[in-house]
């Protein structure tokens, strides 16, 4: 437990969550590295297809990026009335579940899930190709650098939110800071030299037109730019992770993110253009991506390019650090609502939840597997889930200001506004997916469309099983109270010792009918029998004792065992006893030595264990089993609870408060 | 289970242990397989020293295998001797432990598995060798093969020796009647030409003579050829897998095994000579062991040539078979008294000591997968264990018989004939252990010098582990009959559901005192509580409804958990319980949804386990778990029973005899 505690920091109290919570400054690392990556590849996913129409299709930038700018205006304004409108948790499938269904809320909610996996795995590899084609010699070790990565960042998320937001900051924000400083000196430069900058590091060839400027051609650059646009949800989605008031916290770090993102965007495209940056060829030698072409075509290859470009790498690398916010608590909501298994719903020793940030890595570790760290073949399956999750959720939000405006609450002016907003994004989004899936279809698209229906189906099992559950445990009416009296003991002995003891003494204390039951030929045809002893020592040291005190003796009975299980006639036995008295119930005592190291387990044969797990599977329901222990080890309950309630670090008032809350 | 039922057999009862055990033919097969296919690679083990003096040093062949056969007749006699006096089992371990003490017992079990395991290795690797020198075409999938026959012989003998015995002798008759044919005639061809057969394929030439022929050179010949004598001992190892009277079919198989090997080694080492036939160098191509040229020197590459050939590489890769008889006999022994995991000692399903035989592929496997199925570097490890066990046996059984001699049992004469013979045996094999060891320590026979008492230390370990338990548990006087209030009953639930109620119903009947303990918080800070709700719920459907029929109601307790641990809080409660009623017995009732399904374990989060087995490592002896369990899938108790104990396939009587028997 001491390598958990360094690994992962102590254990932390209910009390402690809101203090754990996080602001503005962290929210932006911890839940915008996803967006603000985009930018890195955002643009030149647009310029790569405009290129194949050469000069006269590179300078449709400006209107493209327009256009995605206006999405993205619009998507900020509904996730803003989205977070005020749900302050506690306003992702996707909370919107679409409370305002147009159980089915569409899924549908949101597996979308986000597999965009979420999708966005570690495309993320760390696009992160490691970059910095692998700045340093060739890392080459070979693309896989391990990848999984060493998604390693870094599964640990410091398992520390907490606020652990990821303070440590991620850094590149973060010297990010934002060294683009800003070099975009704003290239606005500058182009300002004052008429829109038509000297470049220091000049730029390569426009490539040759090799196809016409046509609307399908426009459409496809839109559809590739828009993965700009993916993590955007993440905020909404990632609410519950702010302190209070949420709200307010999450319009800032939305606001933050966005205004940015929106900044950084516009000032590329304007750049690239001015500055004659066209794509390049990624599979040719000497492949230099438009940021890295652009910083150096402003500042030249010197310090604050190199300190640009590897604060870029560092973001990209770091970008699935948005889905490790969002995605376990998207799976928390879900298993709550059982939809999930319920592990996904508890907080680990962090306040986090655990289980969805482990079944995050493993999911991504194996795609990178896989793909042997190399997921280009994945990014046309990206952008599908979040647009569709987009759609729901402004789809949602529409129908919840007509709701609101039917019930005439709020001022019917502002709603009018606000579902004008909603409804417009929801248009626009739906055509962007629209959109997305005609130009990416046969790319891999197709790949999502297939899978979110099996997701789908997977969910709806798991609540069918849970709801089965809860129906036959419901419990309506007072507690029955006739047919209490004692139990039918039964006690399987191996032979007679201080085990054997100690569990007839446990049974007398439950009961006055007890049998001990023992099998002989166990061990096989060719071994020695004690039964006869065991009888006179059942005799001399039981039956007598027991009479001299008035106790009702138990009684002895020996079954041959010619296939050696102890099980098969032990339920046979039961079943006899049972039918003989077929309104008692029976317990069943076993003796069990328990096991302390992890070599205890190699050195005994484990068959209380299997008896005790078929007896309860398959004994009837008024059967229960009890174990009376023998340790090997001396017993240390009070480590135990010093390790899982580690109190000394708690101040005695906040003790206090707890109880009384609990009053 | 159906799948277990086609790959083992069906589950056989300990009375079918007599018709399972097997007679002199299947003997041969099961235990001799090892001994003769030592004939394939003794003599040319010996030839190989030798051809290093060239033609003069292969003459030497002669009076070295006759030392070998003189060594050879006087194992058989002293094993012979051994059997008759240890007609239950005869192996160096038990004559060992019985005459020298249980620590030369342990060196001689220890000798002997390690033995038992490389033979496994270098067996099948080297009928594999052969076999794919015959098949080139094999050869990249040595491992393969190895590791696919190693599966073979193990399923094959985890079905029984019968089985393995009755399998295995088609490979091994042929091997005898082929051979036998082929050095009979071979022979006979010898004393009409005047010892100067023409061979029908001429052998290549002589080796010239790089070495002079010293004593150095000829007792290394000597150790070398002793190989051909490893596998002897296997037959008085398994003395119990024959049938009554087991003296006289060991007796059988011994006799069968030696004269078969004994008329191979003179016929080869004759022949080889007659035929003038040399050791070829195994790493130069076109390879031919000595029994291939003396086949083709013979009678040709005719049919006689390829089923003798073809049945010697069968031989040759079934020769584990041998370790798959002797190691899990031997391990049960060892097991019996303590010196190895007990499971060692259970017979499975078919009456053979299952656990023994996977051990003993295991460890096979992986030796052959750690050397890639070439562990031609094993072969010098090889012989060290089996001298080492001829000679403790030898000497084990001089000091009976000097015993016996002092006790004026049998007759004096008789005594003193057969101490002789063990003596001379003891003093023969001794000298030879020293030959072998100064011979190969280099090349890796202080590997097996070091190994042996590491195994030793471990198996000493374990007896001390289960002496400890044996001496904490054995029990000297009757059962103690104070103290048997019935327990304070502690029964944990998360909520008022049957479950609970089914837990709280259970509790009615084991004890008056009862509380229910319920911890708030576990779900984390941003969960809802239902504590209230729970308190109503209590005071309505268990406490009202209790009192109304005079029982006394159960508390509820409700804590808060601030680390969200339910172990921790309830351990606590528990050592409070008993600070205030230090003499009471404790027994938490834990309700348990029982799983049916593999998927049941992922649905669930395994609190139950986890608490359960807590609770038994530290919650003190007088503390039972009473497990009340509500199972997801119908109880089938008739299904298990009737596949623990297939009583339908047993004739009436026979199971009336052994309850007769059990009386």
């Amino acid at each position: 437990m001491r390598l958990l505690d360094l690994l992962l920091g102590r254990k932390l109290a209910n009390y402690e969550g809101e203090e754990r919570k996080i602001g503005a400054f962290e929210g932006v690392p911890a839940l915008g590295l996803d967006g603000l990556a985009s930018s890195a590849y955002g643009p030149e996913a647009a310029l790569v297809i405009l290129g194949a129409a050469g000069a006269a299709g590179i300078g449709r930038i400006g209107p493209i990026m327009i256009a995605i700018l206006v999405l993205l205006g619009m998507l900020f304004l509904s996730y803003w009335q989205t977070i005020a409108a749900y302050p506690t948790n306003g992702g996707s499938y909370t919107v679409a579940r409370e305002n147009l269904g159980a089915c569409a809320g899924l549908v949101a909610a597996t979308a986000l899930m597999i965009d979420y996996v999708l966005n570690v795995a495309v993320g760390i590899s696009a992160g490691v190709g970059a910095l692998t084609s700045a340093l060739p010699a890392l080459h070979p070790y693309t896989l391990q650098l990848c999984l060493g990565i998604l390693a870094l960042i599964t640990l410091v998320n398992l520390r907490g939110t606020l652990e990821a937001g303070l440590l991620f900051s850094v590149p973060t924000y010297l990010f934002i800071a060294s683009f800003g400083a070099l975009l704003l000196y290239g606005l500058a430069n182009a300002l004052t030299s008429g829109g038509h900058p000297a470049p220091v590091v000049a730029p390569p060839q426009m490539p040759a037109a090799s196809e016409a400027v046509t609307l399908w051609l426009l459409l496809r650059a839109f559809a590739s730019g828009c993965t700009a646009m993916t993590g955007v949800e993440a905020v909404s989605n990632g609410v519950g992770a702010f302190r209070a008031p949420s709200a307010t916290h999450a319009h800032r770090t939305l606001a933050g993110i966005v205004l940015v993102l929106t900044a950084l965007l516009a000032a590329i495209a304007y750049l690239a253009t001015a500055y004659s940056v066209a794509p390049m060829d990624q599979s040719e030698p000497g492949y230099q991506s438009v940021l890295s072409q652009l910083a150096a075509a402003v500042v030249g290859r010197g310090s604050l390019y190199f300190i640009a470009i590897g604060s870029l790498l560092a973001v990209l690398c770091l970008s699935a650090n948005t889905s490790f916010a969002g995605f376990p608590r998207l799976c928390r909501q879900v298993a709550q609502d059982g939809y999930l298994p319920r592990g996904f719903a508890l907080p680990g020793r962090r306040l986090v939840y655990s289980i969805g940030i482990l079944w995050l890595a493993v999911t991504a570790g194996g795609l990178l597997t896989a793909f042997g760290g190399i997921t280009d073949r994945l990014i046309p399956l990206f952008a599908v889930g979040a647009f569709l999750s987009f759609t729901l959720s402004q789809a949602g939000m529409a129908v919840h200001w007509k709701r609101q405006l039917h019930e005439q609450e709020g001022g019917r002016n502002g709603n009018c506004g606000r579902l004008a907003i909603n409804a417009a994004g929801g248009v626009a989004t739906a055509i962007s997916l629209a959109v997305i899936l005609a130009a990416k279809f046969v790319e891999g698209a197709w790949i999502t469309v297939l899978t979110i229906p099996c997701v789908l189906a997977l969910l709806l099992l798991i609540k069918r099983y849970y709801a089965q559950i809860d129906h036959q445990l419901i419990e309506e009416g007072p507690i029955a109270v006739e047919d209490l009296r004692p139990p039918i003991v039964v006690v399987p002995i191996a032979d007679w010792n201080r085990l054997a003891e100690r569990a007839i003494r446990y049974a007398w204390r439950l009961s006055p009918d007890i049998v001990a039951v023992h099998m002989t030929r166990v061990e096989g045809p060719d071994s020695e029998e004690h039964a006869g002893l065991l009888r006179r020592r059942w005799r001399n040291d039981v039956e007598q004792p027991a009479r001299a005190v008035g106790l009702s003796p138990p009684r002895l009975v020996q079954i041959p065992s010619p296939y050696r299980s102890i099980t098969g006639p032990l339920l046979n036995f039961i079943l006899e006893t049972r039918r003989q008295a077929p309104r008692r119930a029976v317990a069943v005592v076993i003796p069990a030595l328990v096991q302390a190291h992890w070599w205890d387990r190699l050195l005994h044969t484990g068959r209380v264990r299997r008896i005790r797990a078929t007896l309860l599977r398959h004994g009837g329901p008024d059967l229960a089993v009890v174990t009376v222990p023998w340790t090997l080890a001396e017993p240390r309950p009070e480590a135990v609870i010093a390790e899982e309630e580690p109190r000394h670090q708690r101040p005695a008032q906040q003790r206090e408060r707890e109880v009384e809350a609990a009053k």
